[in-house]
């Protein structure tokens, strides 16, 4: 008999509890008035009352192996901000405001003091887009996850007024291509970057950290450790800001698979973009990073955002006004018919 | 130079693609008519008209390390059942019907037909419970979890019209408890259940699968594998025809931290529950790991349903017409002032 609890097993319902306990209060700031009752339920409520003319939008997304990065470098609240950024942006491409969020937060082990910087960035990003934190799930998988790894993957629900919803079977060809920058890589083509600096760091002689730490002048002087735990970037201020000044036809998030893998699923059959880049700079993380791995030119713009990690597609004669409303955005392309297999086209 | 791809760092958009081909048509199935538009949207989308008096209820879960018990006996399909039902629970804990649903599918290196098997088997499950399957995240993340191993985790919106909403505020002394019967743990402790047959098997000196796929005469000569594959129950029919019959004033779905963990959450302060364990037999499954492993019995009833997966908290009026109207629901106990450190009191 070996007398076994949970706990032995490596279950301990008190760390989950320590770890909760310490983020209540910055849940609690994310209430909207919708919200019925408290965390703790077996489900969280929200009053559907005022939605009867909307549609809802569900999103899901994870952070992918930023994780690893922010673990590496002891920044995790990173992550925390960025699976809200992400969802919101999503939600966004639909035409769709954000109004309530869920989170699964799955480890081998709970580290209540991680636990609380990743919910507590979170919680904090839920409140700055009005976003109720509704629930979530914490799990302890003793085994599964590699040493002190984490996974995070958010849950988002918005609404948009029916008429207001975003449909690419609107976009027409002369349609303009509205891009608005990135901060880095945002939340995708992690495992390539990492990938890179392992490779480097191991050339070097050194580990992966002390790479990631290292002065680069294409920075200047900043780290590639900083460039690549830039937040994801939250368009819902610049996009209601589009929305009251243009007619956007539709939006294109641009994560993973990168431009050709995103900017179609904004376009209806048949049509293409073709998309000027030499109206904006790549960021010098991209180029640092392609560089150094010999990533081919067409692998890095199927992978990564280049520097551009929205983009509206708008109809051509608010052009002016979209522009004079955004003073980072920037006209980098216009939809034309579909020629290729590639739906996306670079003029430049 | 290297010359690094995104697939050669490990992740292969080919293989998430292949993978969602073979489930596309089971989740097309999954449609209900407040859906618009095709999954590949950046967001899923689901009419709110019909909702203007309803309450949303949003729950998220993960089927934790049974994930690991399918992987080693090759029985995927029953998790991607799993993570809806249990899903669908706690929404039904809350007096919601499902309406949509969402996953969030994660591992080193997506292996399509795994994937297929469990996400055509969620599908399905969707698809039984009239639940749009709406999205979903498949997320390659090489080196982040042990080898072979993914990770699962849901997202259900249901609803439930304002007066329809199950409230623990509601719950008076005197209120009868009625259990329905699970099908073994459920999704819960199997961290605990693991470790029990990983010690049993290493005293026999046999591996784990083997050790799971012995005849054991408790089980009528079934195997402890098929025991612990069990599907975790959808308690939907059964919550139905309850409140058709009866004055549910709420429901506990019993999950993880087993009833002390589960059942005050159905309960409002200052009330408790005093459960008669002789008005059912504990099922074998739970008594073969207790007595392995030498498991206290506290532990045992605070980490598993022991046999009992949802507790409906009903009027002592109803009672009569609530056990006619489901053969296999029991009177486990009723309602009492809360006398102590734990809210569950067992009378025997």
């Amino acid at each position: 008999m070996s007398g076994l609890t949970y706990k032995a097993a490596g279950v301990d319902y008190s760390r989950k509890e320590d770890a909760l306990r310490r983020v209540k209060e910055r849940i609690a700031r994310t209430r909207r008035p919708e919200v019925i009752g408290d965390i703790g339920a077996f489900g969280g409520l929200f009053r559907a009352s005022g939605l009867a003319d909307a549609v809802l939008v569900a999103t899901t997304d994870g952070v992918g192996t930023k994780v690893e990065v922010a673990r590496l470098l002891d920044r995790h609240e990173v992550v925390g901000t960025d699976i809200v950024h992400l969802c919101v942006n999503d939600a966004l491409a639909m035409g769709a405001e954000p109004l309530f969020f869920l989170d699964y937060f799955s480890t081998s082990r709970i580290d209540p003091d991680v636990f609380a910087r990743v919910v507590g960035a979170m919680a904090d990003a839920c409140a700055v887009h009005r976003c109720a934190l509704l629930g979530g799930e914490t799990a302890e998988m003793p085994g599964m996850y590699a040493e002190g790894a984490y996974d995070l993957a958010g849950f988002l629900v918005g609404a948009v007024e029916r008429d207001r919803l975003l449909d690419p079977a609107t976009v027409r060809e002369g349609d303009v291509c509205i891009g608005l920058p990135s901060t880095g890589l945002h939340t995708n083509g992690y495992t390539l970057a990492r990938r890179i600096v392992a490779d480097e760091a191991r050339r070097m002689g050194i580990d992966d950290a002390a790479c990631l730490g290292l002065a680069r002048p294409e920075l200047r002087r900043g780290t590639l450790g900083d460039a690549l735990l830039a937040v994801h970037r939250s368009y819902l201020e610049e996009v209601r800001t589009l929305r009251a000044v243009a007619k956007a036809r539709s939006i294109a998030h641009i994560t993973g698979g990168g431009w050709e893998g995103n900017l179609p699923r904004a376009l209806p059959d048949g049509l293409g973009a073709v998309i000027d880049r030499s109206t904006w700079t790549v960021p010098p993380v991209f180029t640092i990073l392609g560089g150094a791995g010999g990533v081919p030119t067409e692998e890095m713009w199927d992978t990564w955002n280049m520097g551009i990690g929205l983009v509206a597609i708008i109809d051509r004669a608010d052009e002016r006004a979209a522009l004079r409303a955004l003073p980072d955005a920037i006209a980098i392309g216009r939809v034309e018919r579909d020629a290729g297999d590639r739906r996306v086209r670079f003029a430049s």
